[in-house]
């Protein structure tokens, strides 16, 4: 059984928004056990859209839909729809009363005819109530093929897929098991990784795939297994994990499930009952930014000085001006400084401290454009490493925070 | 002239990841005068790969295809040409030799057979070089369309795109012109400004199309034309947005190119020759990060204190106790306090300062999740406001951080 998913939006064909949208219900759907054939996204036109919709239900037998359904002019999707199915659009009472009922409580002021249009439903479909929202997700089942219609906005169509799409698809089909593990392995390129376990490779029974998946130093061996019966798939999963383990196991640095570095450090503190803070210089407040996107990271996270003048290193963080005069700001000295002086300053068990160069030019200091000092300052000692991080900006920052986290991680598991 | 990006790899059809690779390429083609006509995600198979490009064919004269180039196992992209084209794969000698200097470089071991894969190439393609990794690009042109084949990895497709591709399209392609303006409108819904701008857009001409785009408290209105005269385009434009601004003006609030706020901020600051610092409570330095990823920002922007505990804003900051009890950390005069304190502790000339609660939980302060104080201090005032940004910890930040600089434009701009 496959689904699709039909992004509709101009906005996405001319590369003003990234649709995120599509890989939150793929990961949703996968969960369930429904496996997403294809995502196409297409254009405010409806003959694109009946045809994606024709292509689509050739492959699939779930097709979702999002975008099109605001009150304006260029939202075409539910017309398009009505030709699809040869309906007509009939005014809902529920949803004229919410729309109604939002209005009163949000806007304050009467609906006007736009908005009463928003309660407009073709007669085929079954309403999904968007709690978050004036535009209905729509149900229809035709021809033994299920397509859902939701709304483009990410906090409107997440609310309708999490409560009213998902459970409505488990109750109404059989699903099969789909199960991902990935292991995520440092240190050795994805070619001379793949000569090293290629045996193993050839040897996977047919019901699991692998996948190789390389970013910023790391590369994801993702196994992907699929079938009837759940607990055989989650023993061939760990039979094959276990086997490549022996394999790579110098290699291997984790599994990642969900979570993140930053999810599992904060669980490691929150444990442990410890502290972190961090003092940023070129990587500018993203170390920060990753910790406290993590909900509950106020009970280990204290706060961050974000140095990016030079003067704030010596005013704020204490650092020494000798020693940035001897060695640079961009040095493993004044990297050791500034983690010890913010862990004190803040009163925290661990702290991070970042120094470098991320570019285009060189800067307060001379360090060639790339370089990067990373400290860790822990209840014991304080290690630093240096790293030359290649020379594009937003590349730079992003490996540092992975390798600071990485660092930090590695501290962390040592007491 | 279409074009048509189909992008590969079962980790975008399981929400592994977020396919961003489309969203450049349309945009860069976008800028040379190519329509996108469609983008299609399919899965590392063979079948699968040969129905999206025979698709695309029937709709598209330039098909370019991101992903499996890797050299491990599941990386199919070349073979599935091969078949296609009924073509075959040779060693490529200029590549081969990339793929050897490459490893004597950074890897420093002698190339493996696995690597050596990376120099074959379909006998019909064109080698596009791929400055920045081992999988080269590929230019096939057949039967008046245009194939383009590109590695996944955004590092590598970016460079291939901006230095090969699109001046190789430019070179052989006549192209229309193509023009986007943006104008960002505050404080209407997407309905009422439908309903007050109907008549002028009933009137738009043919080769005008106007899209609504709401999101966190802005709609934008997108109007885009497309023609084969660039001035006639060009003065369309104008005409129509001079239009839409007498109807609209007291809503719009400014124009969007490429850029953001924090970028026009910058180049004010710049400009000025005036400085900024943050001090940030629950948007955990996202304010920071966001300034700190424009290049050249360490002219105007001094650094950040991220006071996530409320130690934090007493000690380091030099809020006063008596406040903090007397109105609690999520109040008027806290954020007040910060701006100004933190803008004389890094002697800026303006400060931004948060505090609020981004819940799930009520935290240090009794204040609802949601309720946000933004402060900005300038050379001659502070001012703080009070926001309610609904209950969703994400957006929370998000839309306190757009309001942040929305606010700090505003007050630059007085002077």
């Amino acid at each position: 059984m496959f689904a699709e998913i039909i992004t509709i939006g101009d906005e996405i064909l001319i590369g003003q928004i990234v649709d995120t949208n599509s890989a939150f219900i793929s990961k949703e759907l996968n969960k369930i056990g429904v496996s997403v054939y294809q995502i196409t996204s297409v254009q405010d036109d409806g003959k694109h859209i009946l045809n994606a919709l024709r292509a689509a239900k050739s492959r699939a037998q779930i097709i979702i839909v999002t975008g099109g359904l605001g009150p304006t002019k260029d939202d075409i999707t539910k017309h398009t729809f009505c030709e699809y199915f040869n309906d007509q659009l009939i005014e809902n009472k529920a949803v004229l009363k919410h729309v109604e009922t939002l209005f009163a409580k949000y806007i304050n002021t009467p609906i006007s005819n736009i908005n009463r249009q928003q309660a407009l439903v073709p007669s085929k479909a079954t309403v999904l109530h968007n709690a978050n929202g004036t535009a209905p997700g729509m149900w229809f089942n035709e021809d033994n093929t299920v397509y859902v219609s939701l709304p483009g906005v990410p906090f409107e169509m997440k609310h309708l897929i999490t409560n009213e799409v998902l459970p409505k698809i488990a109750r109404e089909f059989n699903r099969p098991y789909i199960l991902h593990k990935t292991l995520v392995t440092y240190g050795l390129g994805e070619s001379a990784l793949a000569a090293r376990i290629e045996d193993w490779e050839n040897n996977l029974p047919d019901f699991i795939k692998l996948a190789y998946l390389p970013n910023l130093g790391k590369v994801r061996l993702r196994l992907s297994a699929k079938g009837p019966n759940k607990k055989l798939i989650q023993k061939a999963i760990e039979v094959e994990s276990r086997k490549l383990s022996k394999l790579i196991g110098d290699l291997i640095y984790g599994t990642e499930n969900e979570e993140t570095l930053e999810q599992i450090i904060g669980q490691l503190l929150t444990k442990n009952k410890q502290t972190l803070s961090t003092a940023e210089s070129f990587t500018g407040g993203k170390i920060a930014e990753s910790i406290t996107t993590i909900p509950g990271a106020s009970a280990y996270f204290k706060g961050t000085v974000v140095s990016y003048a030079t003067s704030i290193k010596i005013d704020i963080l204490k650092v020494d001006t000798e020693i940035i005069k001897k060695y640079s700001v961009v040095s493993a000295p004044v990297a050791k400084a500034m983690a010890e002086n913010v862990k004190k300053l803040m009163n925290s068990d661990y702290a991070i401290a970042t120094t470098g160069n991320a570019g285009p030019t060189k800067g307060d200091s001379n360090a060639e454009v790339g370089t990067v000092f990373i400290a860790i300052a822990t209840p014991k000692s304080t290690i630093v490493e240096k790293f030359i991080m290649g020379s594009q900006r937003e590349r730079i920052v992003e490996k540092s925070v992975n390798k600071a986290f990485e660092l930090l991680q590695k501290e962390i598991l040592k007491f």
